[in-house]
């Protein structure tokens, strides 16, 4: 079958959950104890060409609802044009979104939304292989009418117009050349989550932070909000381990109500941190704009449980971030990540991505690079998160190198998990899971 | 076994479709088709009491993703003493929100929020069956202190205490007696949108509008937001057919951008219409703030699709609305709605509740009646939306009669709905859809 006619045949999905609870990796002040999960999908195609991958990320208990989700969008796909899809991933992303009965489950939010987002970069990864280009480069080198063809502006036009849109667009490739040259040398700043988690002991903590600091990281970030002696106690350790050239961002996980962050924040302030990470919901627009008014110079930061652009668009009208903190697997998918990169640069916000989980690392750095190349054109104040685990599942991880993201270079949006991996961490059929529920259902 | 020691022995989940969208029944400008739904519960216990009953609702595709969210809180509710479940049912509600894995999936919010809300509701219908009350006089006999232990405050210091809500709940039952006679000779106002849908004709129309005041209803409902022209000349029917003295209120489902809501709702002022809802996004806090700036006299009013308490905390904080509609099934449960409820007495905003779609008439006169006797003590301005279908389905069913609904006497939610109907409208095995896949599947 010629390339021109190949469909999509398939929406092939997997429950995918790797034990990381084990170790206390990614403990927080809301999550003691994350079992980091990706409800995962293949895209297949009646050619020989290379398939489409995504996923959502999610942290254990629950994942197969993530995945029933991912299920219920099969109809919209399988079908499908190949290179219909591939030239307007949008058109995907409207249908999903635009699905009138599937709509009263969000609208645009949580569960389904994130199922959206799911198959909306797969198609992405789809897309970018068959262009044989890294998802980062494929975006700065588009067209920006039709980068903006992509975008759904709808509850955005008293924030973004698509005119705006192209005009930033247009403005933002300038110079493009001479960035990627610097980009494809130098790569794009990372910060470190890895020295902070809340289940690390205070020796395992400054052992990773002065690791971090001679590994080329200049920011590296602590998780806070469970008790405010420990916390204290470990930003002090952390603050001496580092020295006072280094950022120090601090990390509350939607942990506190409004007076108890700006008070808490403000308790940390001998410690300089740069940021105050989700102080509290994800939802409150106001709360958060009232806490940035309470605890500068700290500054605020949110948007890895931000549900879509609209929260953004009113984060950023309000006034109520300094850091906009995008998430690649939460909303509906590069389409809608485009529209929130958008509104960043409108709104004169710089873009620091949330990631580790699942792949996270693996999907924000082509969006952060393309916001480099082609619309904001800057790297200062902006650095994608890193956190050094589960990268070893992907078939094009990660590399972070002197404190830098490496631009990837092969094909696609470096979503592709190892066959091996499927067979050994699908829950509860998986060879590990298999042999662990067998052991943890043995008679006593 | 005795009552003390039952125990639930299983969360029984159905899949219930009705095939509404052949009649056009619940159309509007964002949901042409809608096939009402309910991804319904039942709490099985060990002894031979009562049982409870919950569902979320939904409009059709999709609704199999709600039971399986349902179905993964499970594992939190078989083996829970009913007892202890009765007699503090925020217990459970803040072990399924507090849930750390789950939490990722929203957090409160979507289908995993929702599904919250159905489990919550059944214990609830479970507590008041089990107390042989109906749910209204359970709560509005309830200790004030009790109330306000079933509440989680999280996220909502900055705009409601505990101390401030004993005070309203405290000052709420004055006069409580008397209301209750009031309640039980007159019902609680309701308003109709059964003239209105989108998909009606002209003549449909006009008829049931005349109808409905026949009936004693004083306010009615119409669907707009598709095209301007067809609104213009169905407000002018219903305009007519009711006469000057009957509140027009205007629906538009989410259909605008903020500009076009103003625009939109300006050009139909002639009619005289008395709200306008769900003017845009239920999101976007700041624009339906900017729309009832830019539409008054018209009153702004939204909330069936408001997530959570925290959206509806900065609706009422940013002076976003004028009528706040909340949603039985929607939130996490009674327990949540009780926050909403006193948020709304707080800030002095009326609740008119979002009803219709499969049973949440039969839910939320519950919730408006318990607020007429203890919280708000006023039905001034105060409707519960009336839509009459589908209620043939429940075991006690609404009873609306010159406009108002009736207060149900039976113990319980008035959540339960007839095994007949589960064994006839269960997706896909139940009779009418195998009957109805067995013809559709069959060859030409």
């Amino acid at each position: 079958m010629s390339a021109t006619t190949a469909r999509i045949t398939a929406v092939e999905t997997h429950d995918l959950r790797f034990p990381t609870s084990r170790e206390l990796d990614g403990s927080d002040a809301m999550n003691p104890s994350p079992d980091y999960s990706a409800a995962y999908l293949v895209l297949r195609t009646s050619d020989d060409g290379p398939e489409g991958h995504g996923f959502t990320f999610t942290i254990g208990r629950g994942n197969e609802v993530q995945v029933a989700a991912i299920d219920t969008l099969r109809a919209h796909v399988v079908g499908r044009s190949v290179a219909g899809l591939c030239a307007d991933p949008g058109s995907l992303y409207r249908d999903l979104i635009g699905d009138s009965q599937l709509r009263w489950l969000g609208p645009e939010k949580g569960v389904l939304h994130m199922a959206v987002g799911a198959v909306v970069n797969a198609v992405w990864d789809l897309a970018a292989k068959r262009a044989g280009r890294p998802l980062w480069q494929l975006l700065a080198e588009a067209d920006p009418a039709w980068l903006v063809s992509q975008i759904d502006f709808r509850y955005l036009s008293d924030a973004l117009t698509p005119e705006e849109a192209l005009a930033l667009l247009t403005r933002g490739r300038r110079g493009a050349e001479q960035r990627t040259a610097e980009l494809l040398r130098r790569g794009y700043p990372a910060y470190t989550t890895s020295p902070g988690w809340l289940g690390y002991s205070d020796e395992k903590l400054t052992r990773l932070a002065v690791q971090a600091v001679a590994d080329g990281f200049t920011q590296i970030k602590l998780k806070v909000g469970a008790d405010l002696a420990d916390d204290l106690r470990r930003c002090r350790a952390a603050r001496a381990a580092v020295g006072p050239g280094i950022r120090l961002a601090v990390d509350a996980n939607q942990r506190w109500d409004v007076a108890q962050a700006i008070e808490w924040t403000n308790a940390l302030a001998e410690f300089d941190p740069y940021w105050i990470e989700e102080p509290t919901s994800p939802d409150d627009v106001l709360g958060h704009a009232a806490i940035r008014a309470g605890v500068g110079p700290v500054k605020v930061a949110t948007g890895e449980h931000v549900q879509n652009r609209i929260v953004f668009k009113q984060l950023l009208q309000a006034g109520a971030i300094d850091i906009l903190q995008l998430d690649a697997a939460r909303v509906g998918g590069v389409n809608e990540n485009l529209a929130v990169l958008l509104l960043a640069a409108k709104f004169g916000v710089p873009v620091c991505p949330h990631a580790g989980g699942v792949g996270l690392c693996e999907l924000v750095q082509h969006l952060s690079m393309f916001d480099f190349l082609a619309l904001s054109g800057s790297t200062e104040d902006r650095m994608i998160e890193y956190v050094d685990h589960l990268h070893e599942h992907f078939l094009d991880p990660v590399v972070v190198e002197a404190g830098h993201y490496r631009a990837p270079t092969r094909p696609g949006f470096s979503a592709e998990i190892h066959r091996s991996t499927i067979d050994t961490y699908r829950y509860p059929d998986g060879s590990f899971w298999a042999a662990d529920l067998a052991r943890t259902e043995q008679p006593a």
